[in-house]
């Protein structure tokens, strides 16, 4: 497998990890490294091992089912850091109601003795086209 | 200067263009090439020189000041990549009125010809201090 499948595949089984809300699985996606980080929609960064995953157990335990399908992925690797860009479309049902969505994705992944592992995620919610006039939440 | 100050500098540099409203700072911020991205918050991904310079030119064409404040950087290091996290306190005024938020920043470089580059950059609004029950826009 290249460099780029083998990317594109650690990719793919962090967002199988999350769909089956299965926290073993999420944990081995990661990094067991002091440095991982992770930011959820409107949160702020989450750093360390403890922090991160504590907030997968807590969105697992309040998600009764969660469907992502992945679009516009983009990958570029150079040496040992990779990241992966894409777009998250989410069908959700949590305790009291379902949910729909469309997040932008960044992924950050390492290789660490020839795995690549996330380092850090980073998911923000699309409001607004691009090709609009402007964005309601602009910089 | 060691690899982190330099990373730290070329960060600051990118914040100053910012501020400063100048896109010819901006674009030299910025490694010219076909694969640098940015995601403005609320924005979708967006992709190459063009597009991504483009929306610095709206963001500033349609803003009469802005001032950051940066807080709880933090910079990681590996080979010719370095990704930023950093959270920007925002004051700005655009054409009609003042805004004022948090955002947390992913920013992305490398180092090119022995300087440090901008190659991607994801700003998202923060909704919810992290030690709140849950965020309203959760994964």
């Amino acid at each position: 497998m290249d460099d780029r499948a083998a990317v594109v595949a650690a990719n793919d089984a962090f967002y199988r990890a999350f769909e089956g809300l299965d926290l073993a699985h999420m944990e081995a996606v990661w990094l067991r490294a002091p440095y991982i980080t992770c930011v959820h929609p409107g949160w702020g960064l989450l750093i360390g091992w403890g922090p991160v995953m504590e907030s997968w157990q807590r969105i697992f335990t309040n998600t009764v089912s969660m469907h992502f399908e992945l679009t516009d992925a983009r990958a570029e690797i150079r040496g040992d850091l990779a990241w992966v860009l894409v777009v998250e479309n989410l069908q959700s049902v949590d305790v009291d109601r379902k949910s729909e969505g469309r997040m932008q994705a960044t992924n950050l992944f390492q290789r660490h003795e020839g795995r690549w592992c996330l380092v850090h995620h980073h998911a923000s919610p699309i409001y607004a086209p691009v090709a609009d006039s402007g964005p309601e939440h602009m910089h």
